[in-house]
């Protein structure tokens, strides 16, 4: 490619709430932002997390220079553990974030070297033809950055995930300052995150928890629970400073909270005061009202320890009467019906249940509208990409730059895979490369295509039929069988008229093969497939998936 | 049973949002309030529809005097289809949703006498010792009502669904003088819509959503499509009145809402101005800004119309860019996604999307807190039952009520099935009787229970893997095989290596149980189970159904 040509390259998170990954290339240098997992829609059947296709960069790896990160989310480092071996380039991030994802990598890929490069907030290096600058944002994790690349053709500013908090709990403010210079200057592209682009105002700051927690500990006689996200390592630390204040002490519970509260206190983003952390069974043996407990499960994930809790499986801990829990997230879309059992579930053992619809126990970590005018306005961007979010709000975000007077030329609403191509004269896109969706189920990635998941969703739906028969393999004559087996379809006990039928019906078809001496297998069984189809269907009004086997003997 | 006892029994819609169901027993006579469906959680994988247990009635079916409906939404009435042909009592019910029970009934079972009783708010009708009068409310649907059980002990009311609307759009008012009157003589037991307990302040008014029509039609240039649930006939009937006040021409898509237009519009509850309605074909040759369509999907459901136009596979309306799509409603717990999807999809079409989070489209038909406690003061009940609402719900409504003074000992929150017996003396907890939900699969009631559910579940996330051999049954040496079949496990081209590799454990499993002379079938079987299935998630993490089959020759 030609220098003085910028291409902006998503291949992930644009359409989607979720698997962050930017390319930025200009001449033969790619630096990639973020390479983050996505959790499976429901349809995925069986799929464990989706991460994007990254043949592009693998494709292009002599010139990607660096992937950098912007903070250590899931959604933004989650699927470097599968991209890495494939790709091990330099890795730039924050010490959190590079503590967390050292962690994952330990876990997931023992023994691999990857070649991690902690930075600073302000701190400049150099990739290829690339400056890139690390900017403080706020967000629900400490640590976070914008990135700011300085290229030939001018500063492509990706904003990462952010929000504007002005009382922020570590008191570490947005670099307001230097987004501000930078604006001044003169600010090329603006890529910034959409997720909360339908909301009007702004987004409350972390500390609104902090008093509701307080709030909460100063009326509690039993027990607080507190279910929230391990990395809102902020509001991890609130939790345990109000529980210092009103004389209780801490134990943790779940294997992420666990984890994390162990890196982020390892790294210093978090303040155990002496004394106040107990283990469980400590915490166990202690009058109700000097305990609280920090636990995961706030989006009602079936194996986490709140539900657990809810369920009366979690035998560490046994939620009575006179608990008070307070479940410190809003379930993210798809959720719901998890969390709302999971409350019900609570509330059942008598507990209080505090959660997101009644009562002000969360923050979002990402900015409404007023803060996304704010930026806008702050860096003053020639071209503006919206980019983290479902379609509709990257829409509404760049109806806001327009409102705003960006020029709709220069705005550009794209998809994952497009190619956003800046050179001196202008914007426009410029065509394709592959990008999409890898599926990763156990140990596979990206074996589990369309075939394999619309035969899990016609298993799902209505199960399946198996009829076995042995032929001869010289005469054609059935040997054995017909047997037939079902799973998933009816129960069977109940059905045995239904199955004796079928198995009639098979020999039937047997016999008018053998007769009209047409013996091809193939032949055979679709002709068992379509009978047997539209029989079951007729007498049931369902579909189980048919599947008719011969053993020639 | 004594006289000077009553029973309520709830077997539907407690603990839960829809299959709404109550029975109230006094002596030997039972009513029965509702008798509704509710739509499958996603974990009952294939299941169509869920309705009550109503064993309890059946088995008591020489007491039953009546089925009384409040109003015609599908978890009121739903479950009829099932139920009557077991039950076939007389059911009153105003003369909307007599209508719509009609159409289902004829839909469903064809042929079937249903005794149908057609009643108006303030009728009176004996049924046993019982007198059941009918008091308007507004709601969602029009003709709605409560139901008051004049009974021996004392008054039963029933809300049904309600919301106080003071600017009704058809004038009915909810009939607060008779529901002060019945307060001001004594309700014994109050039961009371709980779906909006949790939301503070109260439910605006159903013209608010007629004036956002107007505004949406005054700006729009091009055509109007809104989506909204057919039986919403008040706003139906506000979308046609606006769109003639700007001079459009309204054409009806979707199934339902064609059918529901019509019912209504032939029982006098929908005024079609003369020359506004027109065929679907002819809206497609009028200009643009002359349309406007009402839909159904306003819940994604995949098959509805809006869904099939977001997707272009709706052939007689294709979406274009100036078309304003308004998807009035708001989306039901467990369908955010796929509402969203659909926004995302007409988005990309070019088309305005206004819904739910961005715009006032709709308006909820429950009573939120402020009108909970309006019913509650104006009935002033001895006791009460929060009913129609999921557990959180129910606790919080019963809190509300505690908070307007209402004794703790004398509000009930219960679960389908359990009995509140009330006396003179007081009221209790009083045993349980069967209740639950029954699964409708295709033709199949009942008959898809946890084996299946269980099977389902564990081919949707993993598929199977069936083994098949044919063993000599004079020597119970291998014939033939073994052959292994995978489906939506793996994709087996990709996978060859690992059937030879399960093949080969097969044979050697076959091999020492030949040389060990153990050839019971059962033990092979599992010994092939247990085996494979270590195997397989070791090499996969995954743990597809594993399916041996023996065949003997």
């Amino acid at each position: 490619m030609r220098n003085g040509r910028l291409q902006i390259i998503p291949l992930g998170g644009l359409g989607e709430i979720g698997k962050n990954c930017m390319a930025v290339r200009c001449g033969n240098d790619i630096v990639v932002i973020d390479c983050g997992l996505m959790f499976p829609e429901e349809e995925l059947l069986g799929i464990d997390v989706v991460i994007p296709d990254v043949s592009y960069l693998v494709e292009n790896r002599q010139m990607v220079r660096a992937i950098v990160l912007t903070h250590g989310h899931e959604d933004h480092i989650g699927a470097l553990p599968y991209v890495l071996p494939q790709l091990n380039v330099p890795v730039y991030g924050t010490r959190l974030t590079l503590g967390l994802l050292e962690g994952k990598l330990e876990e997931q890929l023992p023994g691999f070297k990857a070649d991690l490069r902690v930075v600073k907030p302000r701190d400049v290096v150099e990739c290829g033809c690339f400056k890139v600058e690390f900017i403080r944002v706020s967000h629900s994790i400490p640590d976070a950055v914008a990135v700011a690349l300085h290229t030939p053709l001018g500063v492509v500013l990706h904003t990462g995930d952010f929000k504007v908090d002005h009382t922020p709990v570590d008191g570490e403010l947005i670099d307001f300052h230097r987004l501000a210079q930078l604006g001044e200057r003169g600010v090329l592209v603006l890529l910034s995150d959409s997720t909360n682009a339908e909301h009007t105002g702004y987004t409350m700051s972390e500390r609104v928890v902090g008093e509701t927690f307080d709030e909460v500990f100063r009326r509690s006689r039993g027990r607080v629970i507190i279910a929230t996200f391990a990395t809102n390592i902020h509001r991890v630390q609130q939790a345990i400073l109000v529980a210092q204040r009103y004389g209780r002490k801490v134990a943790v519970a779940g294997r992420s909270m666990v984890n994390v509260v162990s890196i982020a206190h390892k790294l210093g983003y978090l303040n155990l005061p002496q004394g106040v952390m107990v283990e469980l069974e400590e915490a166990n043996r202690l009058p109700r009202h000097q305990v609280a407990i920090l636990t995961t499960g706030s989006q009602g994930e079936p194996m986490s320890a709140l539900t657990r809790m809810a369920t009366g499986e979690f035998k560490q801990l046994e939620i009575i009467p006179g608990d008070t829990i307070i479940i410190s997230a809003v379930p993210i879309p798809g959720n719901e019906k998890l969390v709302a059992r999971v409350v019900d579930q609570l509330f059942k053992r008598g507990a209080m249940v505090l959660y997101e619809a009644v009562s002000a126990v969360h923050v979002s970590g990402h900015p409404c509208q007023e803060e996304l005018k704010l930026m806008i306005n702050l860096t003053r961007p020639r071209y503006f990409i919206p980019v983290h979010g479902e379609y509709r709000m990257l829409i509404r975000h760049a109806e806001l730059a327009r409102e705003l007077g960006l020029r709709p030329e220069n705005i550009f609403v794209a998809e994952n895979g497009q190619i956003i191509e800046i050179t001196p004269k202008g914007g426009r896109f410029a065509g394709r490369v592959s990008a999409g969706r890898v599926l990763v189920d156990g140990l596979g990635v990206g074996d589990v295509g369309n075939i394999v998941l619309r035969d899990r969703k016609q298993l799902a739906q209505d199960g399946i039929l198996i009829v076995v028969v042995a032929l001869s393999q010289e005469t054609g004559q059935v040997v054995a069988g017909p047997d037939v087996i079902s799973r998933g379809f009816v129960y069977v006990r109940e059905a045995e008229a239904l199955m004796e039928e079928v198995k009639a019906q098979v020999r039937a078809i047997l016999d008018r093969c053998i007769e009209r001496k047409s013996l091809e297998w193939a032949t055979i069984k679709s002709e068992v497939r379509e009978t047997l189809s539209r029989f079951l269907y007729e007498r049931t009004r369902r579909r189980p998936m048919i599947l008719p086997i011969i053993m020639g003997v």
